[in-house]
C-alpha cells in the first residue's frame, strides 16, 4: 500500500492527525494494535484546553462537543477544610471543557470512518523502516499476513509502550523521567458530581480529586501507594477515604453509589528528546507523560499534533520543509512548559513519603500563597486552560 | 535596673525596636554579647523591601539611607547566557533599596546614641528568668559583675545562637528545617559594580550573583561545596569561576579586583514555632532564618519587629493584648511566605548534588516560563519587594 502519512497508533493523537490531514486532502492510513472496541473503552481524563477544541472544530469533530461539553470557568483547590477557587475565565478569558477522551475518541473515529478513511486494527510486528531516508515505509501483520505501507512520512502516535520512540536509535535519544513514589486509585461512578467543577484536595492523608463526566457520571481519584491494587479496596473503602480527605462541607454533600470502573495508575514524567528523527515524527504520549494532576496529557498530545499538521501542510500545500524541520523544537517547547505545570502541581498536591515537616510547610506556604496572591493564581489559571501554541 | 522591654541582641533588629519603641516613650535597654565594632564589621546582606525603609523612617533613621541607598526597579535573572529581567516597578509601583546593612546598623546605633538609649555590650551568660509569668527578668554578667533587668517584656532579636529561643521549653517549641548542600563563597571589592542592578545567575556549574553597595563596592557571591573554605579561593580563582558563571556579555564588563573581605556562608531554611512564649518574644534570625537567595533575612526580622513594636504600643498606649496575643500568628504567616520564597528562589538557581536531568530540565523550565510569563514575574516581583505586612 501507499499513503502519504503513515499514522502508528489509533489513540485520539493519531486519529485527530488523521482527519486533519484529510480536510487538507492529505492522506493517511492509522495502524492500530487492538481493536476499536478496545481503544474506544479506555477511560482517561476529560478536560479539554481550547486549543484542543479549536483542533476538534477544525477537523470537523466538535459538534457533539459543544453540545454536551462542560464549560468550567473554573476549578477548586482545597486543604484541610480549606477551600479557594481559581477563575479561569476572570485571568485568562477562557474556560476548560469537561468531555471525556473515550467521547473525543468515539467522535473521532465516527468522523472517520464518515470520510472513509483507512484503518487497520489489530496489527502486530509493526517496524519503520528507512525513517531517516526519503523513503519510510511501515511493515507489519494483520492475522499473521504481512502488509507493507510506502509512505513520506511517518506520524508515532503510538504512546509511551510503542514502537515509535523505540525506531530513534538510541545515540541520538536523549530522555528525562521522574517516577512518583504513589499513584492514583480512580473509580467512575453514576452518580451526581459532587461538584460541578472540579475540585483537587490536599490533605495530610494525601491527594485527591472530585471530577466528572455529566450530570451523572462521577470520576473521583484519591491518591495511593503503589503496591496497592483495585481489588484491595471496595467501594465503601474508597468513598470513606475520599470523605477524608475533602473539606467536611463537600464531603456532607458527597453522594456515593457502586464503581463502574476502578483501576490504579502510577504518575511519571517522562520526555523525549528530539521528537523528529528523519521523516519520522513523535506525537504525544509516544514522546512525553505527565502525572495527571492538571490534566495535561491528551492537551499536550494535541498541541503535538498541531505543530505537526501545520508542518505537513506547509510540506504538501508550500513546498516548504520549514514547519517540520522545527517541529521537534517547538512541540518540546510547549511540552516541556507542560511538564513543569504537572510536575508543579503534582508536587503541591501530593503527600511525599520521604516528605519532611518543613517540607510540608513549604508545601502548605505555597498552597496559602496562591489563595492569596492574584499573580499566582493568573499564573496557575494561564497554565491550566493552556497556553498558546 | 528596671525597664519596660529588654531586648536582647544588639543587631539590626534590635537596635530597630528600641528606636521605634523610644519615638513612643516606651523604654528599653539593649543587651549585646559584642562589641560595637563587631557588630557593625558584620557584612550582610543590603537589600531592603519598602515595609523596612517605611520603619526605618518611622524610627528617624532614614535620612542617609535616601541620601545614599539606590532604588532598584528590577534585578536580572541569566541562565547560561540568556538574560531577562523582572521589573519590580512595573509589577508593583515599588523598587527595593540597595543599602547595606552594615550601613543600617550604624545609622541605628548613631540614632540611639543620639537618644541617650541605653546598649550594654560584652555581657555573658545571659538568662532570660519568668517569662512566663508577669515580672520577667534577664540576669547576665558584664566583665565579671553579675547584674539584672526587671521588665516587662523581652524581645529576643539574638539571632539563631543565642538564648531566646533556647529559653522556650522544647515541649512547646516547634523546628523546621532544611540544609542545602551548598554554600556561598561571597566576596567585596572595590571595584564598580558590573551592571546597576542584581544578577542571579544558574549556570550548569552552580549559581552565581551580582550585586552591590555603591559606584565602588561590589559584592559577588558564588555556590562552592560545604567543605570548601575561603583560603582554597584565590581572588584570581574566584573571579574566573564567576565569569564561567554568568552571561558572556556581562563577563566581558566584569572589573576585578582585590577582594576586601572573603567568606562562605552555609545555605539554612529554619523556623521556630511559636514566636512567642509568654512575655518572650522572638524577633528575625532567633527564630528563623532563609536562605540568602532573594535577600528576606533582614526584611522577615524588620516585618517581626513591626508586630511587635505595634502589639507593645497596643499595650502600653491602650492597654490592650491584643497586638501581643496574635503577634505569633501574625509574624508566622508573613515568615511561611518569606521562607517559601526563599526556598523557591534558591531551588530554582542552584545546582543540586542529586539532581537528577529531569530535576534539571525542570529548573530550565521554570526559568523559562517566568521568563515568558507575566504574572509569574508579577508574581515573583511581589515577593521580591516585600509582601505586604
Amino acid at each position: 500500500m501507499k499513503t502519504q502519512v503513515a499514522i502508528i497508533g489509533g489513540g485520539p493523537s493519531g486519529l485527530l492527525l488523521a482527519q486533519l490531514l484529510y480536510t487538507r486532502g492529505i492522506e493517511s492510513i492509522v495502524l492500530e494494535r487492538k481493536t476499536k472496541e478496545y481503544v474506544l473503552g479506555r477511560i482517561r481524563a476529560g478536560v479539554l484546553e481550547q486549543g484542543l477544541v479549536s483542533l476538534l472544530e477544525e477537523a470537523g469533530c466538535a459538534e457533539r462537543l459543544h453540545r454536551e461539553g462542560f464549560a468550567h470557568d473554573g476549578t477548586l483547590v482545597s486543604y484541610g477544610d480549606e477551600m479557594f477557587r481559581v477563575d479561569f475565565r476572570k485571568h485568562t478569558g477562557t474556560p476548560v471543557i469537561v468531555y471525556g477522551q473515550t467521547e473525543v475518541t468515539q467522535d473521532l473515529y465516527a468522523a472517520r470512518e464518515k470520510a472513509g478513511g483507512q484503518i487497520e486494527f489489530n496489527v502486530e510486528n509493526v517496524v519503520i523502516e528507512g525513517a531517516d531516508s526519503d523513503a519510510p515505509r511501515v511493515t507489519y501483520k494483520v492475522d499473521g499476513e504481512a502488509r507493507q505501507i510506502d509512505c513520506d512520512f511517518v506520524a508515532g502516535c503510538d504512546g509511551f509502550h510503542g514502537v515509535s520512540r523505540q525506531t530513534i536509535p538510541l545515540d541520538v535519544r536523549r530522555e528525562y523521567e521522574k517516577v512518583y513514589p504513589f499513584g492514583w486509585l480512580g473509580i467512575l461512578s453514576e452518580t451526581p458530581p459532587v461538584n460541578h467543577e472540579l475540585i483537587y484536595a490536599n490533605s495530610p492523608r494525601g491527594f485527591a480529586l472530585c471530577s466528572m463526566r455529566n450530570e451523572n457520571l462521577s470520576r473521583y481519584y484519591i491518591q495511593c501507594p503503589l503496591s496497592d491494587s483495585p481489588e484491595d479496596w471496595t467501594d465503601a473503602a474508597f468513598w470513606d477515604e475520599l470523605k477524608r480527605r475533602i473539606p467536611a462541607e463537600v464531603a456532607d454533600k458527597l453522594v456515593t453509589g457502586p464503581s463502574i470502573e476502578k483501576s490504579i495508575a502510577p504518575l511519571r514524567s517522562f520526555v523525549t528528546e528530539p521528537m523528529r528523527w528523519g521523516r519520522l515524527f513523535l506525537c504525544g504520549d509516544a514522546a512525553h507523560i505527565v502525572p495527571p494532576t492538571g490534566a495535561k496529557g491528551l492537551n499536550t498530545a494535541a498541541s503535538d499534533v498541531h505543530y505537526l499538521y501545520n508542518g505537513l501542510r506547509d510540506f504538501y500545500e508550500n513546498d516548504s520543509t520549514a514547519g517540520i524541520d522545527s517541529y521537534s523544537a517547538k512541540a518540546l517547547a510547549r511540552v516541556w512548559k507542560a511538564e513543569r505545570f504537572s510536575w508543579w502541581f503534582s508536587s503541591l498536591m501530593h503527600t511525599y513519603p520521604d516528605q519532611s515537616p518543613f517540607d510540608l510547610k513549604m508545601q502548605q506556604a505555597e498552597i496559602e500563597f496562591l489563595r492569596g496572591n492574584e499573580a499566582a493564581q493568573k499564573s496557575m489559571a494561564e497554565n491550566y486552560v493552556g497556553l498558546p501554541y
